[in-house]
């Protein structure tokens, strides 16, 4: 296993009664989840909560407290069910107004006359915060602590990602290469594969198998921080691959 | 809001390195949420895990006591990093071992000489569980108490759902109505809406602004499981839409 120094972990917190109904299907894990393999951020846990303020604030401390980095989408918008601005700040127990900064954002899309309570709701920030810029549609994220608080329409949260990947500190990035095991049946070389696996503790090796029109096709993913150790139980799957294809 | 006996909850366990490394995009919350949905039963949380025995005990434990229904999926493979089963018979305090009735299904599809060890972990159930049916690879699946342990690969974890659904007891089905606010910009109607909402209890109102090629379309959800408060609502949303479009 790598050692902890090596390690910057995350989480993902997605927040929204639609998410959870299937009303809307979620693309932002997939897509932060892409983003923080190729920083070296290893993300070690999801959860998806609803609009209510109990559950976010329990989630925004649990999940702070246990990763080096927070994400969340979704809930920052100007309607009444948008309450993730007032749940972060509750959850670190710090106050929260209407920002000057994020005043200044709304108006650079929005008419004087046309910031209304509803749309000033956008710039409610908890007090310490530092925004994340929004090209989009103007209304900020922002980060409290390890905390970054993002937006949910998918476009809007790819770009926040962007904004702010410059100030996160990856780890020693996780590399990995992947054996196709093809037609080959899981239970054939799921024996030998555990074998592989358990002598080589800076491996960490999965099977994962897929329906495909031809059949199950698998795949066996090699990963690690260690480019050497990596090559070498590679090789090693690769062998036990060739083998029983034989 | 609706009474608390008339409401059945519950939560998704996803377990997997390859969502959370993003390699797999997950495709079962969807499903399963839509599934939920029309069932009446409302999903209240998911939660996404390593394969890492610690985690996936302490999740499973933290949503079963918590919900009416805990179903997971991912980690029921032949592979050493298929731990669900062991992880849940932990978290219940339970035994496992090899299943009769499960070695019986492995043998519908595989010849006794190829029942090798690797296989039999597939027929490793906690002891008391009932199986659920895998009509496309017979591995079976199984349900604990309120825990329904599924695959990973959508589409068996659809057939067991499938399966298992007429064992559901679902609540009053929650009931919804959609308003295009079409081009309408959200911070236009948000105050209004939130005065609709907190005048309405019984239903829940949701704003969901999505990007499209046309610029931002809105939609506004209003949910209830009174079908009555939920015309009067629908009525109420329509007049404000209308009127902010006149």
């Amino acid at each position: 296993m790598p050692q902890p120094s090596e390690s910057v972990t995350a989480a993902i917190l997605v927040i929204g009664d639609e998410i959870l109904s299937g009303r809307t299907k979620d693309k932002n894990i997939g897509t932060i989840a892409d983003f923080l393999t190729a920083a070296g951020i290893d993300l070690r846990e999801v959860r998806i909560v609803p609009d209510e303020a109990a559950m976010i604030v329990e989630a925004v401390n649990a999940l702070r407290a246990r990763y080096t980095y927070l994400f969340t989408t979704g809930g920052i918008g100007p309607t009444h069910d948008d309450i993730t601005a007032d749940c972060v700040a509750e959850a670190f127990g710090v106050g929260i107004d209407v920002d000057e900064r994020a005043r200044a954002m709304l108006l650079e899309r929005h008419k004087p006359e046309d910031l209304n309570a509803a749309r000033l709701r956008m710039a409610r920030i908890p007090f310490g915060a530092d925004l994340i810029a929004n090209p989009v549609s103007k209304a900020p994220g922002f980060r409290l602590g390890n905390v970054h608080v993002m937006a949910g329409v998918p476009g809007i949260m790819q770009a926040m990602l962007d904004s702010i990947a410059p100030t996160l500190t990856g780890g020693a990035a996780m590399l990995s290469e992947t054996i196709e095991a093809a037609g080959l049946p899981e239970g054939n070389y799921a024996g030998d594969l555990g074998e592989i696996a358990k002598a080589r503790p800076a491996v960490s090796i999965g099977s994962y198998p897929a329906m495909t029109p031809d059949g199950f096709r698998n795949r066996i993913v090699v990963r690690s921080r260690d480019a050497q150790a990596l090559a070498e139980a590679r090789s090693a799957v690769e062998a036990l691959v060739a083998r029983l294809s034989a």
